[in-house]
């Protein structure tokens, strides 16, 4: 690698860093950086400060937002009552470009994961129960993911919502809209015939 | 995409430029951002600026250098009387992995494209000629690439490099070592037939 220059291999490392780019794509995009122009190179650079700088969680339901609450804690059109938990700000993406949910979220910023050393006292836990406690919240929808961990976490808390005395659900795991039948998995279709409802 | 925040938002689209990221992967990188430490992207950040501003082209070969003359070109070990000529810096790196040249290069920055409008002008072919002239250059091996452009601008380089009697030679096109045959496409089987030497 003695024939790329010392920043050139640095910036390389930089990439090779980042979740699913490997040392051919931190080439291609290392030579990238150094292809474009300089003034688009300088917003890159600080696009990447400003976030660091300015993004932080909302104080009310843990999403992304540059103020104390984020957008959609602020948003007086959203029904306040109803709140979807999910592992981290990305997921929200998600339900919001659905256009259907008109509730608020409860981000974890993880999952219970004992493997990992991760406990319930890890997440933003604490904060969920003390808005069920505080804001009059009347259903929690948990959407952690399907697998182990997400599992676990959903089981955790519906457990310890119970007290409460609100609603609490799971959203549906099934069979994917469109899907061919022959490309479903096992523990997909096991889901998808626990959650039938008649017709 | 209302639940990102500006800044957010203007990270994942510089991601989204970038060659072979799509929207998913863009998204997945600012996060990663987002969750990386202030002083590792403070460094990763610094270093997009200094590619910008420490990266240049070496005068002879068009290697990239962070000195008037690139690292190869400025080696006493390396043989000045061969010249690989290849169409960008990062093809120079499978050539250094190998091991087993030991001669310079010439990087063209590109190759001769009339649909993109690319002449022989537009790359740094007279600096070969120049060279060819100059340094008692004995060969030069053409290893643009096998498609129409990288053909056309072997051709070209081969017959415009006549009048200067040295020796010209193409790198060999063929079957991959290790590849089944029932995998070989037409073009790369005629092109290994034509390749046929005695054995």
């Amino acid at each position: 690698m003695a024939a790329y220059t010392k920043s050139m291999q640095e910036l390389i490392g930089h990439f090779k860093d980042m979740p699913g780019i490997g040392a051919k794509t931190a080439e291609r995009l290392a030579f990238f950086v150094l292809k474009s122009s300089n003034e688009e190179m300088a917003r890159f650079s600080s696009s990447i400060i400003r976030v660091k700088e300015s993004v932080k969680f909302c104080k009310k339901c843990g999403n992304l937002s540059e103020a104390e609450f984020c957008n959609i804690c602020n948003d007086p059109r959203r029904d306040k009552t109803v709140v979807c938990v999910i592992e981290e700000p990305k997921d929200l993406i998600l339900f919001e470009k659905s256009g259907q949910y008109r509730g608020t979220y409860h981000v974890l910023l993880g999952v219970i994961s004992p493997l990992d050393g991760i406990g319930p006292e890890d997440l933003r836990i604490k904060e969920l129960f003390k808005r069920v406690k505080e804001d009059k919240i009347k259903e929690v929808i948990i959407a952690t993911d399907s697998n182990a961990e997400g599992e676990t976490t959903a089981l955790y808390l519906s457990k310890e919502l119970k007290p409460f005395k609100i609603k609490v659900s799971r959203i549906a795991y099934g069979i994917p809209v469109g899907e061919n039948m022959d490309y479903i998995d096992q523990a997909t279709l096991i889901r998808a015939l626990q959650g039938r409802h008649s017709m």
